[in-house]
């Protein structure tokens, strides 16, 4: 065995867990780009957010400068019923791998929401509390994000309303009911409790709704109640904020055995996980100190870093949100069905889109059998059952290692695992059986979408 | 905060891993009672319980001396994946019951699995591989046992063969695909590829399946196939002493503290759980160095310690596997259709059942409702969601919790929380909906199943 020293889990103790955030956007030369106000073409002000978002969430967002922003003790003691979380050398899938490289994962899934997600809901509900609010909405799609905020309210005691997708409502029972467990109001969206959701099934009775809805259902239904904001889980430069946490963890583990990571991977969605783990690593890149080869990986199905454009979009396919300039397919983009339902999302993080435009991020799009192959092989051997989006980053490494054995050069790789395939099942069933597809989009349905981004002046 | 110091969760470093089992019978006066061959009544000699289990674990089910038995390197190194697992303190259920009682819980779901039942599962496929066999099989109800024996299996390249409950096998195919994911063969119980379960499918060709056929099969089918041998998740005295490890890691964690327990509870259905976390503290307690209390809960819908009797008895249903003496309703009682699957059983280990009739082990009986209400309590404080089994465990922990409230002790309270809740969200909907009922038997309906112990001659 290679590294006899280094523990299968480097644990930190909790009084290792990070006391501050780290800002990624102190270190960036070219800032990510201002959220807009769709109406105007303008830069959202603090006021115009504030409306929907918590005053100090605001000032996070907005804040490209402070590079160390403390994590309040209240967080900082939720954080620590489940981090720091470990950092694991991965010696059994380098053995079946054979391979010199060296592999270590940063595992998030040691929670009941299954994921990462906890890390930012947490921060969110507090702040939400600190300003004396009643409650918190959101939408929730696969439902990790639901699952989180969930959590974090019933702890903080605040009101909790979260929109779910009604095919997720009625196809994931068993994440509905964990929400409800925690005290959770689950709507199936869209609902006619709100405007927009009974304007919508006027129109399609029919409809199983789609996260764009179920976003316009939450922050109506922020706005309409007093006391009342709206939270989402990850694209936002906030999130990408609490999500640091994970980064400064797992750079903290492998400084302790002197460990540099030659390639840093995660599979990115909306970028909250990515955004988060290489979130110290590449501000050491950013700062000349240190270079590290960062990796994105995404769903062949929805591959916006690798087939979308630079551009000014809505966060929502309803287009009532915020314009955000990301890498998209165009906010009209449905990406098949993909199992990894927390990367079906036509945009990216402006963080790293800015950071990918510039550069510093490569990026790679992954087919859904080969990642599941992936998943499968790594639960043999890790004992871990990933979460589907998990794998994406697995089925990276995997084939980083296996390139490592054919070169013969030890790469010291570190990925992200960001949650758990509980509540995935019928997906790996879908594999089991060999039933598993994966529909790429044509270059004509990608193109149709991206020629319906909003027209916004460049500023 | 009361105890500052202790942090929310001790771990335990990798080279604070137990290097050996404990063996709690070396330290009781009064010995279990063997095991006897139902034809006979005799004793069960080695070789007659080699037919069906491997040499070893053979060697470790007979053995009532030794204290300490090593456990080999390659279980280590697997244990290290998951292992040592967290000691927390609940700190936030403590607030929320504004109790002066301190209470900690040794969490044992950090698994895939979900549950303590990879403890076993990897020391008797190890043990399995050693012995040069090409498989085992074994039977499974609610999922978790032919989870984590799936698991190992995939590890060491060992094949393995599940028979699952019919019932179980439709009705939780999130539980099947988990084993299919790791490679196991899972085949609904009673099936047509033994002889005994085509006898039971030509008499009752509607029946939904038992766990006591799902044992008859799995028998069968490791006796039939050259090489394989039969495996078992609870009862037996070599189940305990691999779930050892969970107590001498919970006493090593309270020791680093000075910590010592005034009570310590789990909750029992087979006795694994409760075996392995009580084994040293017991042991102190039979060697007169130290006093505990040490409580079982069991579910009043199938109560073997409060309402069963002291008797040798079938371990299953089909009354073809050995006889036991032990705390049982009797083998043909079945229980009401309790969410707790994996305390559904009629008998108890023969170690526990010999350590409460001598008095040094109590019991008490819960109610399903209030089970879930301390679930769902626990939670929301603790973030995260039990299985039904383990939130038998929280719930004598609450109540002893309230209990110092009123009389202002300040006890130290240890409790197992086995596992996870991921898929048990059925019977946490019905919680949810307020439609969840318990059975409790009445005095006849015991009495006759009682009634029906096979008649064995004392030894």
């Amino acid at each position: 065995m290679k590294n006899e020293k280094i523990p299968y889990k480097i644990y930190l103790s909790e009084d290792e867990l990070p006391r501050a955030w780290y800002n990624l956007r102190s270190d960036m030369k070219q800032k990510p780009a201002p959220l807009l106000n769709p109406g105007t073409g303008q830069p959202l002000s603090a006021e115009e957010l504030s409306a929907v978002f918590c005053r100090e969430l605001v000032e996070q967002e907005l804040d490209d400068d402070t590079a160390l922003i403390p994590i309040p003790t209240e967080i900082r003691d939720f954080y620590k019923m489940y981090r720091p979380s470990p950092l694991v050398r991965a010696y059994c899938l380098e053995q079946a791998l054979d391979t010199p490289a060296r592999i270590y994962y940063k595992f998030e899934g040691n929670n009941t929401s299954g994921s990462h997600k906890l890390n930012s809901a947490i921060a969110q509900a507090y702040y939400a509390k600190r300003q004396g609010l009643r409650g918190v909405t959101t939408e929730t799609g696969a439902g990790q994000w639901g699952t989180a905020l969930s959590m974090a309210c019933a702890y903080l005691g605040l009101d909790c309303k979260v929109f779910m997708v009604k095919v997720s409502y009625e196809q994931k029972p068993f994440r509905r009911e964990v929400m409800r467990t925690y005290g959770a109001q689950v709507t199936p969206s869209p609902s006619n409790t709100t405007q927009v959701g009974r304007k919508i099934l006027a129109e399609f009775p029919d409809t199983t709704g789609s996260l764009g809805c179920a976003i316009s259902e939450a922050v109506e239904a922020a706005a309409a109640e007093p006391g009342y904001r709206y939270v989402l889980g990850s694209v936002l430069n906030q999130v990408l904020l609490h999500q640091s946490v994970i980064g400064l963890e797992a750079k903290a583990a492998l400084d302790k055995y002197g460990v540099k990571p030659d390639l840093i991977i995660g599979c990115a969605g909306g970028g909250s996980n990515l955004g988060g783990l290489i979130a110290p690593f590449m501000g050491e890149k950013l700062r000349g100190e240190q270079d590290y080869r960062i990796l994105a990986v995404e769903p062949a199905s929805c591959p916006s870093f690798t087939r979308g454009v630079f551009a000014y979009d809505f966060c929502d396919t309803g287009m009532i949100c915020p314009l955000a300039k990301m890498y998209t397919l165009g906010s009209s983009f449905i990406p098949s069905a993909n199992h990894a339902g927390g990367l079906r999302f036509h945009g990216m993080s402006p963080v790293l889109s800015q950071l990918y435009h510039d550069g510093f991020l490569e990026a790679r799009a992954v087919e859904q059998r080969s990642v599941f192959a992936a998943a499968e092989q790594f639960a043999r051997c890790e004992g871990i059952l990933p979460a589907p989006e998990s794998a994406h980053a697995i089925r990276a490494a995997i084939d980083e290692a296996l390139a490592c054995r054919e070169t013969g050069e030890e790469k010291t790789i570190l990925f992200g695992l960001t949650g758990t395939g509980y509540f995935d099942l019928v997906a790996y069933q879908k594999y089991n059986d060999g039933q598993m597809s994966d529909t790429i989009p044509t270059d004509e349905e990608l193109a149709r979408s991206i020629e319906a981004l909003p027209k916004v002046p460049e500023i």
